[in-house]
C-alpha cells in the first residue's frame, strides 16, 4: 500500500498501470499560467519534476532521454548548425546539443518560463550550457514561432515537449508539422518524443502518418528504455525533409569530444531496431 | 492515490520505486511448500502471475522475455538439439525453445510443480507446447539436478528463474555456474536473466564475474524492455563455455520458420549494444 506522504505516483490510464517513487519531500510547487509544477526529492531517482502530475524528468534517468533527443538527429544531420528545440524548458536537451561544435546556434522555444527557471534551480547540471553565446531563450508559443519562421532557415527541430494533452497538443497536429517541414533547410531533420510503443501506438502511427502527409520523404521512430516514462520504454520519431536517413555520422560520433552517459555508435544502430510487433502495427 | 482493492502493486526496495497494474480481481492465491503464488486478473496486461511479491509474468509482456531468454541463445549456438531450463515454471520460454526445429529434447526443471499447473490453467497460450514429444518436465531442485548431470551432455543452459533471493539465490552462484559450464557441451551457451540495468548493476557484476571464474570463455549481457519488472528495462546474461560468440545464424533467424513478436535480427544486434554507463561499469 502506497502512502502519499512517501510516494510520488502517476497513473497512466490508458496503460492501466501506475509508476511511484519514494519520495523525501515536495521542494516547490506552483501553479503557472499554463500548468502545475511540482518538484520533489526523491530517494533514488534525485529531484524529479512533475507537471500537472506527469513525470516530465529526474535526475537519475534523464540522460537517456535528453541524449537520445539529441544525438540521433545531429549525427544525422551532415552539417547541423541551426538548431531550434521546441519546448525542452528544463534544458537538458540543449545541453547535449550545445556539446556539437558545429552547432552556431541554438533557439529554445519553451511556452513556461517558469519550467526552466524551476531547472536553474533545482536541475543545476542540466542547465550548464545556458550562458553558452550559442544558446537563445524565447518564452513563447512554438506553434506561433514555427507559422513565422524564415523558410529553410533551420538544420535540425528537436520537439521535446508534454504528451499530447493540453499545451502540447497543437504539436502533435499536422499543421504544425508542415510549418516545421517549411522552415527546414533542404537536409533538414525533425525529431519529436512520440510516447510509449506498448502503451501508445495509435499516438506512433498518427504522427508518422502526419508527418508523412504534409511531404517529409522518410519517417523513422527509435526505441530506448525509460524507467520514468509510463511501460519504462519510449519512442522518439525522426522526420527527414527531403533526403532519406542514410548513415549517420558515425566516425564523429566514435570521436566526438564530449561525454554521454547512454549513446554510441552501438546504442543509434540499436535504437532502429523495430521489434516485430511494432513493424507489424506500423504497416497496419 | 492507489487502493489496494483496484491496483496490484509491486514496490521495488532497491530502486525506491514500484509499479502498479489496474485489477479486475484475484482469481487465485496459494501458499506451496516454496512460495506464494497470486493470479490476478489485470485490466491492462491480460492475467498476471505474481510470486512472493513480485510480478512474474503478464499477458500482455511476457513475449518480450520469453523471446530474449531464449532466441539469441538458440540463434548463437550452431545446432542446439538438447536445451535445458532451469526454473521456467510458466512454460513460456519452453514454448520458444520447441519453435526451433533442430531442438530434439527439451527438459524443465521447475522446484515448484504448482507454477506449471497454474500456467496451464491460467496462460494456456504459454503451455501450448508442454505435449510436444521433445518436452520434459521435471519437478525438482535444479541446482541439484545440474549437480549430478552428465558432463558435456547440453547445448544451451536456460536460467529463467525468480530473483536471487530467497529458493533461486543458489542460482546465482559460483558453484552452480561451475556445474552449468561441465554439462554444457562444447559450444555451450548458458543464459541467464540477470535483472536491471539501472537497478541491479551490482548483480549483473558479480554475475558475470563469477562465470568467467569458473571458465567461461565469453560473457555478454542483452538488454530489453520489460514493462512490468522494475524499471521496465531488464538483461539476460550469456556465457559461452569454450567458444566466444562470434556471429550469430542470421540467416536462421531471417528465414525462420515461427513468429515472434519482439525478437528478429535487428533486435538481436540491438539487445548487444551496450550503453556508455553499462560499458563503463563494466570496466570498473
Amino acid at each position: 500500500m502506497l502512502s502519499e506522504n512517501h510516494w510520488l505516483t502517476e497513473e497512466c490510464e490508458e496503460g492501466g498501470s501506475a509508476f511511484s517513487m519514494r519520495i523525501r519531500s515536495r521542494l516547490h510547487q506552483e501553479q503557472t499560467p499554463f500548468q502545475r509544477i511540482e518538484i520533489y526529492a526523491t530517494e533514488y531517482f534525485g529531484n524529479a519534476m512533475v507537471i500537472d502530475g506527469f513525470v516530465m524528468l529526474t535526475e537519475k534517468d534523464n540522460f537517456i532521454y535528453h541524449e537520445m533527443m539529441s544525438h540521433p538527429a545531429l549525427f544525422w544531420h551532415p552539417h547541423p548548425k541551426r538548431v531550434v528545440i521546441v519546448g525542452g524548458g528544463d534544458c537538458g536537451t540543449i545541453r547535449e546539443v550545445l556539446k556539437h561544435r558545429e552547432v552556431e546556434q541554438c533557439i529554445q522555444i519553451e511556452l513556461d518560463e517558469r519550467v526552466t527557471r524551476l531547472a536553474e534551480q533545482y536541475f543545476p547540471s542540466l542547465c550548464e550550457s545556458n550562458n553558452d553565446p550559442r544558446a537563445e531563450f524565447r518564452f513563447m508559443d512554438a506553434i506561433e514561432w514555427m507559422r513565422h519562421a524564415r523558410p529553410s532557415s533551420v538544420d535540425v527541430i528537436i520537439v521535446d515537449s508534454t504528451d499530447p494533452v493540453g499545451p502540447a497538443e497543437g504539436l502533435f497536429a499536422e499543421e504544425f508539422y508542415r510549418d516545421c517541414r517549411r522552415t527546414l533547410d533542404d537536409h533538414g531533420i525533425m525529431v519529436q518524443q512520440s510516447e510509449s510503443p506498448l502503451f501508445h501506438m495509435d499516438i506512433i502511427k498518427f504522427m508518422r502518418k502526419a508527418m508523412a502527409r504534409v511531404g517529409f520523404k522518410e519517417v523513422r521512430s527509435l526505441c530506448f528504455p525509460l524507467p520514468t516514462y509510463p511501460s519504462g520504454w519510449w519512442t522518439a520519431t525522426l522526420a527527414c525533409k527531403d533526403d532519406v536517413l542514410g548513415e549517420f555520422r558515425q566516425p564523429d560520433v566514435d570521436k566526438r569530444p564530449f561525454v554521454t552517459r547512454y549513446y554510441n555508435t552501438a546504442i543509434h544502430h540499436a535504437a532502429m531496431a523495430a521489434p516485430e510487433f511494432f513493424q507489424k502495427e506500423l504497416k497496419a
